[in-house]
């Protein structure tokens, strides 16, 4: 049984070291596993089907919303990397180099593509012309590389996967409408699917992207208080088209450069998902993305009927949902553990009592809930149970978010907040990089985002005193 | 009409050029676009809709035979590519090195992977420890870089798209089940997907993969009479178990070694399509792999009632296939060429005759036959028609390669095939490796594979002229 004896030990408490707790539940639930190459990891099955699951419904938005899959070159010639003043500069210093193609010493250096905006460019000059090939929607799914200096399974890698949309327009409302559309996908599809509210709004220009005009982002909030940049939109306005010359004549002939947007995800959401959902037994999964949505787990599986049972309900149940049966020969405890550390949304036990009395009984994993549900039933109850499931994580979620949103009026209640109740502070701020600056020196706190929905929390900057522009979100971040 | 223009241009004759007609095919019906990375090619998005079908038929195949997907990184430190030593021999000469991260040189140097061998045998020798992690039955979808020298799109470039599976076992019968199920999982893609047949059978020593003990093929033929390997499938033995320590103790409480596999498909795929079923008027696509399964143009579309009856049907048949609707103003001549340069495998022509008489115009890529279909019959003679479009295919190709496949007795007439009639040459080996080199440099033939369905064509092997041991298939190959 030696593989069983990881279930027994206890993972740390996250009240205790949510960091440890973090790293506990990556490797227990076996979502990941450490690799020689530091700072890349491995996405082991489980880990793996989380994402693919994401995938396929990201995908099918936006192949709903009119983009198309594309896959671009890995490497971008250190040429190409530099045409865009802003880019370059924000990209360089965190970039993989390779100088040798076998044995031989390259004569200009390849990048591994930490974003593809500047591949994405090159392409877009070549085969865009006139209005008629307007707009262009592109989408990659891909990993990308940053040469990071400390890294967290999820959060931070070396390597990540993502997708990036990139796409480019006739007019700068195009963009912009576009730049929205997407964030919008973004929010709905945290929300929906990952049980993640999240707020909306703008970077500042401190903080946005490298070559962007704007950069707008959904930001969440983890169970530590902790805020985490979970999607972003970025408009380039005609920046990047100036500089490859990305031009089309329009239906007057004339020749016009285009405006164009990116926006990205990546696999730091399955950190999110286990920073909002887990507890201390471990994962917690929103059934949409679960890749086991419920396990039947045969209680005195050795009585007559009962694993022939449960077996027969594995095929009936696998037409309505993502089906498992743990049929092996550890004891239900065991396994009860084991699906609970792994975030399994619900277990079925089914025993000789329970196969006398025509039922099953249903175990929520957030709530420990049990639940008699007729054999006859289960087809209409179970679906309804896994809805009710995703929409309570959603709710529980908010109302975390909602109790560690606060509000700070002065600095010093702004530096009260973040050393002793860490969340999101909304805090009001005069517009000038100087006083951001100065807040994240002094509390470890950024400007998260200047969110869509603005209230007027007072007339004055929480850092300099002097008239307030606009209400931001703040916190630390991941 | 800037756009459009491309589709007067007429495409190189296969018969005058056939690497010209080849090249003229990628590039018209958008399949790829060049970079300014030598080498690397842009997947288009209709060259990466039809990766996406292959992805999603051979991934559904791979999950119904127990294995799961994983992600590794895409670096490998010099010293793990180094523990195996043949592999490393294959492989190291090909490789891209990473040398520096940001502005500092690495202290070991990374290789961006040519194939994953030893990232999947360093976290095997991690996670089995017992017969009860056994099997392991992993696969990978990624991008992997081989520094070539010359490259053409999709047949050989510096950085392609594959799955590789790799597989871990208790026993060497289980590893070698494993490498031929895989092989005729494979070859059954190949055939009722692609419609490509295929020739299974071994490689020699001297063409197999670096580092395995056996390696398994499927081989196609090409319209040119070239061979392509298509896919492979190896059996490593316990070789890189003992290089890399993987081992488990058994029911006895023994320590054994594992017993690995690896198998593998890429975008070369999409270069055997176009080769096999391509015509001097484009593409043509197997149904089950084409975006667009039928495209419908409307005739006359200014008369009333035209353009309204088209989309109808294109909201009717969405229902039963991939179905797009051509509105543009462009001619109808003008569209039935670029949709036959994209290899459409039906177009339905609607005008307002065919309303009339409750009707519509099926034309077949392939033959060009037109079908006269009622208005109430399309959802059974549809399907219908894909499906016999898709047979049609399998079967002119094995006519093709049937023809094109020869036997040759002596080594003159070797000669004289490889020289006239390019295809595949039948004739027995010694099991020489010497001769193999021989006929290679005498000829440019290579042994593509000793056949499991094996003929008795001489006694005596081609080139030397000693007793023979296999008969093999050779040819010249991309």
């Amino acid at each position: 049984m030696g593989k069983d004896k990881k279930f027994v030990q206890e993972i740390t408490d996250m009240e205790k070291d949510f960091a440890q707790w973090y790293t506990d539940v990556v490797k227990k639930a076996e979502l990941i596993d450490y690799s020689s190459v530091r700072g890349c990891m491995i996405l082991q099955p489980y880990g793996y089907a989380i994402w693919e699951l994401i995938q396929q419904q990201l995908d099918k938005r936006f192949k709903e919303t009119g983009h198309k899959n594309v896959y671009m070159p890995m490497f971008i010639p250190e040429s190409l990397l530099q045409k865009e003043k802003d880019h370059v500069e924000g990209f360089a210093p965190e970039v993989a180099w390779v100088t040798h193609g076998g044995s031989e010493q390259l004569t200009e250096r390849l990048c591994v593509r930490p974003t593809s905006e500047t591949l994405f460019c090159e392409h877009y000059a070549n085969v865009i012309q006139s209005y008629r090939d307007l707009p262009k929607l592109y989408n990659q799914w891909c990993s990308v590389v940053r040469w990071e200096k400390t890294t967290r399974p999820f959060l931070r890698t070396l390597e990540f996967l993502w997708q990036e949309g990139h796409t480019a327009h006739a007019t700068a409302e195009e963009a912009q409408e576009e730049t929205i559309r997407m964030l919008n996908v973004y929010a709905e599809f945290c929300e929906n699917v990952l049980a993640i509210p999240v707020v909306k709004g703008r970077k500042t220009d401190k903080e946005k992207f490298a070559g962007a005009k704007e950069t707008y982002t959904i930001e969440s909030l983890m169970h530590d208080g902790k805020a985490l940049q979970s999607g972003t939109s970025h408009n380039f306005g005609d920046g990047f088209a100036r500089a490859f010359g990305i031009q089309y004549t329009d239906k007057n002939n004339e020749l016009k450069y285009v405006h164009q947007t990116s926006w990205g995800m990546t696999t730091r959401l399955i950190g999110a998902v286990i920073m909002v959902h887990g507890d201390n037994s471990g994962l917690v999964l929103p059934p949409r993305i679960a890749p086991t949505q419920l396990v039947i787990i045969p209680i005195a599986a050795h009585k007559e009927g009962v694993l022939e049972k449960a077996r027969e309900l594995k095929e009936r149940l696998s037409a309505i949902v993502r089906v498992d049966l743990d049929d092996s020969d550890k004891m239900p405890g065991w396994k009860f553990s084991e699906y609970e550390m792994k975030g399994v949304p619900f277990r079925l036990e089914i025993g000789p009592k329970d196969i006398e009395n025509n039922q099953v009984v249903l175990v929520r994993r957030d709530t420990r809930e049990k639940i008699t549900v007729s054999m006859d039933e289960l087809e209409t109850r179970i679906p309804e149970l896994m809805d009710s499931l995703q929409r309570d994580l959603l709710e529980k979620a908010r109302a975390m978010r909602d109790t560690k949103t606060y509000v700070a009026r002065t600095f010093d209640e702004f530096k009260e907040i973040i050393t002793n109740t860490p969340g999101f502070i909304k805090a009001m701020w005069c517009g000038d990089e100087a006083c951001e600056i100065k807040i994240k020196e002094e509390t470890g706190a950024t400007s998260r985002c200047i969110p869509f929905e603005q209230e007027k929390i007072s007339d004055t900057c929480v850092c300099c005193g002097k008239p307030a522009k606009d209400m931001l979100y703040w916190g630390k971040a991941y």
